[in-house]
């Protein structure tokens, strides 16, 4: 941490040079409390996906507070964690042939499980010859990776995983990522049971079949807003929670007032006497993610430095850099825009601008790297 | 360049490591070729707009072959730029009042052109006590930012600039961003006639005012491929020809064969006996730009690896790192995929894996970067 320093350059957050992507850290402290007492509740551990946040401030703060390991969703991820002294990590995405040598390589320092759904890949981990620990995916419904729960593959991916001299059953993983386009909280809720049910499921099939299961692992930030029991799994790997954003609002995962990021942008272009401004809040800082209202936006606006509400405005388009803002405003202004997808938003930034209130008392270095 | 090493670590495609961003070498020369001897023919500079590509190897490229400065759309790609040795720089954005001092300090280095189309952007620059070339952006009708043409606040705010002592009027420039949304080549090339008119016509009245009006610059990728003359103006600055992307295809500014960047993905996850599957080309490789199509998709797939064509095919949805593939696939198969919009798919990448046919013969670093 360098609070001075930050502090010394921009105390306030109207000192900031946009765009800036600014991090309340009274709220982010709030939102990992509540999930990890959630969790804690449920009776499963806590392991947070750190794609949404890519940032390893945060991820200590997760593992201060009872997490019990991370998800990454790429190989750089899980080689910046682990260079920063996380040691039990899950690569929670289909591997990536190409990267078997790669992971073998990290896999020699920390706990890195990988994640499989085809024999195939099975097979390539054992040619590797490397001692790998295997999680093995099930799609629960959501229809994007992982075995169809209830086929017979299930059993049979297990089996060889099991039987592959230097690999062993770590877990298996499934994520209701459907949870998303559900319409309502009893639907989320359902979708949620479903989840836990189906992992309940594959863990009596594998051991009705002689195979040790290991964790099971689930988990989606809407669908642990919802799930009212966690009974027979052993682990969430909910993500955004950590920061919110304007899509989980609409979903009922939080309110306006748990978003923890927004972008912190100045007004570069006004028409005189008419509606409509541009800001420098485009496509590279917001992403194209339309979110979930229609007319789509690209994010709502949320307040000016000042503190006063702006909430009836929106980013109606964005381009690569510019983006437009409804309702009148002057060039020099600052606006907040809360994003609709925080991950998104997250990767176009080098840094969080770590807030309390209007204060700055930070800044957190945001890792993303492809390498 | 590091033809050398690359050549070592991957000398074929099929050996790069994915998600990689794959820069056909002979495909983007030669759209550079055609661009140039285009601008040449026509009689105006050509000033590439750099915001495409973020890469010094290619800028450098364009400079060789006759490239008269760049135009920039941040202040963090002016600075990298400038630090590569380029002295002629045009910030295209209008003017963040949060970054004067930045574009000060840059501004005593080389000339940085800096971009208003409010009489408060001029009077922060007065303020800030600098000699600035300053550029007025006028709106030719595209309606984002710029002051609208035929408006008496053109000749307002280049008075303004005239009469202030450190600053210069160095020219007037303007987009038709709307040849994006044209339906037709013709309707393209009225767009682009039209914008060129409207720099002749603020030319003319700014000399009627007694104002020397500077530089007169236009331009767009898909106008520069279908206007007949610029006669009256003296620059254009397109951006995206550099590399072309699927949504130029569609506009017509561009055939298939003349797009310069494909994603290389790999599968991760197929369903047995069924179409679709999972590689990794998510939203943090595409981007989310929905391009041209109806229904939408994320990238057309364009071959594998082999060089077999998969035209038929696109990624159909796209979550953060798993993009779903249209077709049958196998579990660790290579494919390339044709990004709806370059620009954004370039910023998401660390560099470019540089190859003629399928061998890789360097890496360019893409220079992404917000402060």
């Amino acid at each position: 941490m360098n609070a001075g320093n930050a502090a010394t350059h921009a105390p306030d957050l109207s000192d900031l040079r946009t765009p800036a992507l600014v991090l309340d850290l009274d709220v982010l402290e709030n939102n990992l409390r509540v999930m990890q007492e959630r969790t804690d509740a449920l009776g499963v551990r806590l392991r947070p996906h750190v794609k949404t946040h890519k940032c390893v401030e945060i991820a200590e703060l997760q593992r201060s507070r009872g997490a019990s390991g991370i998800a990454v969703s790429t190989l750089a991820e899980a080689r910046i964690f682990a260079e920063a002294g996380f040691d039990d990590i899950l690569w929670a995405f289909p591997l990536n042939l190409s990267r078997i040598g790669e992971a073998a390589a990290l896999s020699r320092r920390i706990e890195l499980g990988v994640t499989v759904d085809s024999l195939t890949a099975v097979e390539a981990l054992e040619a590797a010859g490397v001692s790998f620990p295997v999680w093995l995916e099930i799609d629960c419904g959501y229809g994007r990776s992982g075995v169809p729960h209830g086929s017979g593959r299930v059993v049979e991916i297990a089996r060889r995983i099991s039987r592959a001299g230097r690999l062993s059953l770590r877990g298996c993983l499934t994520h209701a990522g459907h949870t998303y386009h559900a319409d309502s909280p009893a639907a989320i809720a359902a979708l949620a049971e479903e989840e836990r049910r189906v992992m309940v499921e594959v863990g009596r099939a594998l051991r009705a079949a002689g195979l040790e299961p290991g964790v099971l692992s689930l988990g989606s930030t809407p669908g642990m807003s919802r799930v009212e029991t966690l009974e027979g799994v052993d682990e969430a790997r909910p993500g955004n929670y950590a920061l919110y954003d304007y899509t989980q609002t609409r979903l009922g995962s939080c309110a306006v007032s748990d978003c923890a990021v927004t972008v912190l942008a100045t007004v570069v272009s006004a028409r005189q006497g008419s509606d409509g401004a541009i800001a420098d809040c485009g496509a590279l800082a917001l992403s194209k993610d339309v979110g979930p209202d229609d007319p789509p936006h690209y994010g709502r606006l949320f307040r000016d430095t000042s503190g006063r509400e702006l909430s009836e405005h929106r980013v109606s388009s964005v381009s690569q850099e510019h983006g437009r803002l409804s309702g009148r405003f002057a060039v020099g202004e600052k606006v907040r825009v809360l994003p609709n997808h925080a991950c998104l938003t997250v990767a176009h930034f080098d840094r969080f601008e770590v807030v309390r209130g209007r204060r700055v008392v930070d800044r957190w270095k945001i890792r993303r790297a492809r390498d």
